[in-house]
């Protein structure tokens, strides 16, 4: 999604990142765009930005709140990739679930696309980089 | 989901594991019930339950398909917890999928419910462990 | 939803009953038809059904099954409406959640048409009325 | 869901209860710890307050809307549990429908846990107890 | 759903249409009420409004956005129906997307409860008529 | 989705086709990758394909099935394009409605992915092409 109003009644923001490893037979089918199935990382990106939009579905106790931006982004790595996903919010509660939420399902997508090349695939790593905005102040890793 | 329908009759089987490490305090808050949401286990076991339920949903391509079972377990180990999920079916498509996202999604949830103590836990190695009744055979790491 | 495939596959029915109980001038409106939001009982059969396919999603440990057949009925008694939902499908688990959903939601819809009228409307008496063709027999109340 | 943001910008809050009731053997199941698919009590509170964050999308004219906080408490009576929910908002629209969907799946989740025990479990009066913060004043039953 | 808060408040509106054109046979069936899967304009009208709620779960990149009012209406033609939507927001995005969902899944709801009689029906000329209260200006087809 | 299992157990397919006009400035943006939100084409397909696994979600009484099979092409015309989706299954029911409502969701897609160029935009001729394998015989138009 792209950022709706101005920046300056963004109150929150939050950035998580995660890693899928993958055999070189797999990246090489995902850059050269051999895999079958499509581009894994378009429905990586999408889905994760859709995950995002669900994570108060899908954890528990995590309150619903509009997100007003998300962001995915997958950058290519020597063993595979790394995700980056950035969720802002006017809302008063932080959005650090809405990012891990669609870095992990980034992750899943590219698995299950790329999975009838490699069913090693591990996606690892995922952890806050960084929060603003919140009552208990910037967090960065 | 406790199984249903005799094991006959479940053509397909897949076994998924990730860990979540989070800090010394985050453990013992969590070993002695003090997590203030509530206990972050259970919560997981059913968030990754319900997950799985969802997963064709949340992955762009993956396929619809009537879960026979699906079983989540959150072991403790030094530095955190490592998530076990099983899924069942009787269709003729694999359950690798079901089984990822309830391993993420469970982890998800222990994030969620430990964060006020831990913003820096990371969840890692999400990777399937078997998968049996498939058209390729088994799969074992 | 009408009966699909015919009733010789039909492996399981599920029949469920509750009561929404109002005041007289709730009944009045509902059955004059001045009910601002619309028809309290087309909308509440049409909910009903449509959670009923929910009803996984929902109720944690609950299967996933497909429905061959929902059928939601609100019969108006002296003191408010009786709702009797019918589930029926050719799998292999039971529907007595699926009609006990369907029950439950299409009580809650009437509620919050009317609620603008009669704020201490109860729902009461859900339960299962019957259920058939599974492996521990039939039950009737 | 604990609370977000302080008690002053919390407009709106409504309480609802309802019953559960069931035979003896079902509640020495349940209060001994002896139901196979796990604790009902801790499932039926996750479930009804995932319920609750899903009311809009189960209601067909009830509007969606951020819930800032969703409590479910099971109470132990002679007869069964006693269910209630607290649904609390700073949106300009009543929380009812929240708290009363919240009972109703809570309970509605209790029934499918223990229903290999006990088939003639009823679930009972869900009515709105309280209502407080909106146009047309406190609703006090 | 009725409108909610004052008009005052109501930031942004937006109105989309869209026509289902079927043979004589199924509007002659509408018209006398003898669709057997029940009422289609009700059913239709339900299922707009509720589709519009799920706007931002449809379109990958759309905002999730709290509506404050969706209206559906069913307007007969010649040639079978005008479907006109209208969605209102206190949020700081448009709400086109919901109001064009909304008069397609109505759309869609309609060719359901029909096909039986016409699968030729054709659903046609979905755009936006206007849009009031964004950044850019009104918009007035 | 790819095609599940082998053709020989696939009972029925559904054709679908619709398409969206837009301006030439609008086209011109999509060809030259230009669009600011991404690619339409591959968001569309995407949505398109999500969106037919929520039709029995979406639509009312629409019965619930296991897709084995979606495809959604987007076809460039001097008008804009057009969009067909193919959906098969190996249930006893129909699967226009899936591929009806792919269509129509990957249509939106495009719609809100371009409408910062041209709010002008036409969703039009949504029809079923074909089915096969129902009990009625071979549809085709």
């Amino acid at each position: 999604m792209v950022d709706v109003g101005d920046k300056a009644t963004t109150a929150r923001e939050a950035v998580a990142r995660g890693t899928i490893r993958m055999s070189r037979d797999a990246i090489a089918q995902i850059r050269s765009g051999r895999v079958k199935k499509g581009d894994p990382l378009q429905a990586a990106r999408l889905a994760g930005i859709m995950a995002a939009k669900q994570t108060s579905a899908l954890i528990p106790l995590c309150h619903p709140l509009p997100l007003s931006s998300v962001q995915v982004e997958l950058l290519p790595t020597s063993t595979g990739y790394t995700i980056e996903a950035t969720a802002r919010t006017t809302a008063q509660t932080g959005v650090e679930m809405e990012a891990l939420t669609a870095v992990a399902v980034a992750a899943l997508t590219v698995y299950d696309m790329v999975k009838a090349v490699d069913k090693r695939m591990v996606i690892g790593d995922i952890m806050l980089m960084k929060k603003t905005g919140g009552k208990s102040g910037t967090f960065e890793r």
